[in-house]
């Protein structure tokens, strides 16, 4: 917890933060937790320091996602040793309530295994998932943000099948569902439409043989060609995290998704994007649908909020003043 | 969709719906899905005049969840059969986007099979999956009540893996998990705590052999026992719908929960209880945490809403006259 007593500078802290100094980069996600006003000023005041150009423009935001089990810890200490080796410093956010990062078994195995390969690129943040409306803690977006700031790649691991609208897919540039041999329930969600279909399909776990691929030939079934010429195909992918098969062939084919982004032009739109939805998103559920309403509607303060993005917290307690000066009218 | 310039008559409806009259069942629906003012009025006309004694103690209200491809309609088709077979009316709501009986594919082979066993205690109403916030679209729980007041059964099929926000069983008596054989992320959900414990467990398609008896044995892995004498006691069942073999041991494990909850007294209590819940939901989603708290916190809310109930729509336009009266202050 934050020590008030002895405010952080958010300026000073800003520049620590973008120099990859990781215990700035603890305090300054400390701060964003913290809910008293004094904090929220401060840390109002750190979003709208850090560098734009970092966090709309350059980076790789990358969500993990997928069941309970499959895996997605070990692959991440996996992906995290191939980044290390090409010189990529990683911030992880872990709010999978499953894993063993974010879990109760802080001790646990895989957890052990990804510290062994800890060094001071390398930063992890367990979020628990304290979920109000969405599932995704309302903390996950300026939280990336902070760890944009300071590393290349911030992936964020969540668990999820079929759920729309507790998607990670919303918040981050790329979308990597980690299944599991047999996992015949996220393949029915994708053939039936219900779950969103990924940036990149891995089968973790592909030593098991049969099963695996079995399961990763059912998941490329669910896959359609691009509609049209230059779209993303998304590839679907074997891996072992355990025995580290296949896991250079998945980093790149995350880093081809960014590459693709990239050519599009898209990168900084996305970005935008994700952060207008976030503040409506949190003004929806501190107002309902009567305060959007009161502000003008959601596509028309989307629109907004795109067009002249600033500091998310910033843009969000100016909307939120906005609504409460005017609810007596 | 309803013609309002013959406006029904919401008490003649209401008798006739307790009747068992489907053609006044299907208008009372109607009703319910309309959005104009003087609809709504008569809609809660018509709930408020429904038997109190039906809606909050008598008749099952069941939730039946699971994957897409799990075979829930197939497996609804056959528990149609032997609830008939002992004489039930069955009313049935289907909110799954995947299912042949609400998704696209309304000629689809299942219908058919469903269609050749109707008679008239037998009603299917479909709706799609408006999903505001939670996926589960606001009128399934003044539905379920209609339907309460005319049928003994009253079944609501949706699509769901470990969303404990979206799961039907926050308005069901009686929740039964559809498994299908390789129901392997299923299976990872509960066993994480992450998908909340269904009151009846099923593995459907039982006569795929090996796989089934596999996932049966696996889900049997993830149930304990109850904690205490007389808690009930969850069991994991086989069943196949196309060759209709353990169906009516299936409606057998559902009707022995209910008779629990009757010999626990628990009936009206949680079906009241669901309803304070959906219309603090419906309160949340309109005016957000804001209003929640201008309306004086959402516990003391519930506990007021459960202490008196009284036709939901009344109270929700209630509290949220009484909302919009306070804003100014």
């Amino acid at each position: 917890m934050l020590a008030l007593r002895t405010p952080p500078d958010p300026e000073s802290l800003a520049a620590s933060v973008s120099d990859q100094d990781r215990s700035a980069v603890a305090k300054a996600l400390n701060l964003l937790d913290d809910k008293r006003p004094e904090a929220r000023k401060l840390a109002a005041r750190l979003l709208a320091t850090l560098p734009k150009e970092r966090l709309y423009g350059s980076g790789h935001l990358i969500g993990l996602t997928g069941p309970p089990g499959a895996g997605k810890s070990s692959l991440t200490a996996a992906l995290v040793r191939v980044w290390r080796n090409r010189g990529l410093a990683v911030g992880i956010l872990a709010v999978d309530p499953s894993s063993p990062i974010s879990g109760g078994a802080l001790l646990g195995d895989r957890l052990r295994m990804l510290s062994s390969d800890l060094d001071d690129k390398v930063f992890i943040r367990s979020l628990a998932c304290r979920g109000e409306f969405g599932g995704l803690s309302a903390e996950v977006w300026p939280m990336s943000l902070v760890m944009l700031a300071a590393f290349d790649i911030v992936l964020v691991e969540t668990v999820g099948v079929g759920q729309k609208e507790i998607d990670v897919s919303k918040l981050t540039d790329t979308t990597c569902f980690v299944a599991q041999p047999a996992s015949g329930d996220s393949i029915q969600f994708l053939k039936a439409g219900i779950m969103e279909i990924p940036h990149v399909l891995v089968v973790n776990k592909a030593d098991v043989g049969l099963a695996a691929r079995k399961t990763l030939s059912e998941l490329r079934g669910t896959l359609k060609p691009p509609a049209h010429a230059g779209d993303w195909q998304v590839p679907a992918l074997a891996a072992s995290a355990t025995k580290g098969t296949g896991i250079e062939a998945l980093a790149d084919s995350i880093e081809a998704h960014r590459a693709w982004l990239t050519a599009q032009g898209m990168l900084p739109t996305i970005r935008k994007r994700f952060q207008a939805e976030w503040i409506v998103k949190r003004l929806l559920e501190e107002f309902g649908r009567f305060g959007i309403e009161t502000l003008g509607g959601e596509s028309r303060l989307l629109d907004s909020l795109v067009e002249i993005p600033g500091s998310p917290f910033e843009q969000y307690e100016s909307l939120r003043n906005r609504f409460l000066t005017n609810r007596g009218q």
